[in-house]
């Protein structure tokens, strides 16, 4: 059975997984890349920019599970791109480049209908118009088997554990304080209840905590 | 050099160090003993009930370390008790009955002047009215060479995280959601600027992060 899984988020103290006021050159808001200097000393965030070296280890070895697989991604509008509103055009093909790191379908969250998007790699944007359940139920159709992941942003996930959508959240809490953007820990309504975290781990820049819906029969039922 | 230490802080993943609403039945607020539960289950929690059994490991190494080398406390007035405003009588005597767990001076800060209680077992509450650096002043004064420990509340932490005025902070990241109550990480000024994260570790339960300050010079010259 194909779980739907939440890998890798990164989390200041304060609760923040992105800064505030996202842009085309803040992806992740304004100080969101405190979140994410670990990332780049790994193996893994090394070769995510096409280098190599980089640690091995407790965080690189959590980062690769988080892309193991998964057959399909869903998420949120912001997460694609900084434009909000109706599409202005088609320009906007992602933060990611010609051949986008997904290398499978990845369902986007909008309001605004749009054409599919093919890149090179495998990978396809489809617009999805009619909701997160609608998304993760086209995700697991075309992922053959394989898990879903929500990649964000925020607001994605937290609707995702609000409603029980997510079998497993993996966050990654970073040793930082942001003061301002994205909060993780509101608006969950009764999160954590029906999830068990069911592995902590450190390494020394980052904790890893994993949580598992413990409730899936009764919350799908 | 003697240090002021702030050691084994529980916090949940929303920040908060206490629940809300703090009264002579709930000592840590409403959900407060959620922060806690894992504390029990160890050896050192088991001690301080006066039992024996519960686990060794990770987080009893941390609660033991928290405790070693203690030569003085202080603590905030709601640390103390949950009476606000003037003492009525002489009558509230902390939350740890007749010998509490202390066994050295204990300095509370107050607004309110009261006579210092002398316990059994070696502990003496002393009441301070002129704030918090005259009472780890004190405090270093009769601590014997050991270290001061500042053991709560999140108000008298946030006090002196802000000034620079613990060399080392200890938190226990709770996998819980409060809601409400004591939030760490507000009104912490510039901080964590002047500290560096410089130990991780996770036991099955909790995630252990060490902050030392690393500008002492800077911040006290």
């Amino acid at each position: 059975m194909a779980s739907v899984r939440i890998n890798s988020l990164m989390v200041s103290l304060d609760g923040y997984a992105a800064g505030s006021d996202q842009s085309a050159s803040a992806p992740m808001g304004i100080g969101g890349e405190k979140l994410s200097a670990w990332l780049w000393e790994t193996e893994f965030g090394q070769s995510m920019i096409g280098k190599f070296g980089g640690s091995a280890g407790v965080d690189n070895e959590w980062l690769r599970r988080g892309e193991a697989n998964i057959g399909a991604t869903v998420m949120g509008r912001n997460m694609f791109g900084p434009i909000r509103g109706d599409w202005p055009d088609d320009s906007w093909l992602g933060w990611w480049g010609d051949e986008p790191p997904y290398h499978h379908p990845v369902f986007v969250l909008t309001h605004f209908p749009r054409a599919d998007i093919v890149m090179a790699g495998g990978t396809t944007f489809h617009f999805v118009t009619d909701g997160l359940e609608d998304a993760l139920a086209k995700a697991t159709e075309v992922a053959g088997g394989k898990d879903v992941r929500i990649s964000g942003g925020v607001a994605t996930v937290r609707e995702a554990l609000r409603k029980q959508l997510a079998d497993e959240l993996h966050i990654c809490i970073v040793p930082v304080l942001l003061g301002a953007g994205e909060q993780l820990w509101e608006n969950l309504g009764a999160w954590p209840e029906g999830y068990l975290c069911d592995k902590l781990q450190s390494s020394d820049s980052v904790a890893h905590l994993h949580f598992t819906r413990s409730a899936k029969d009764e919350a799908t039922s």
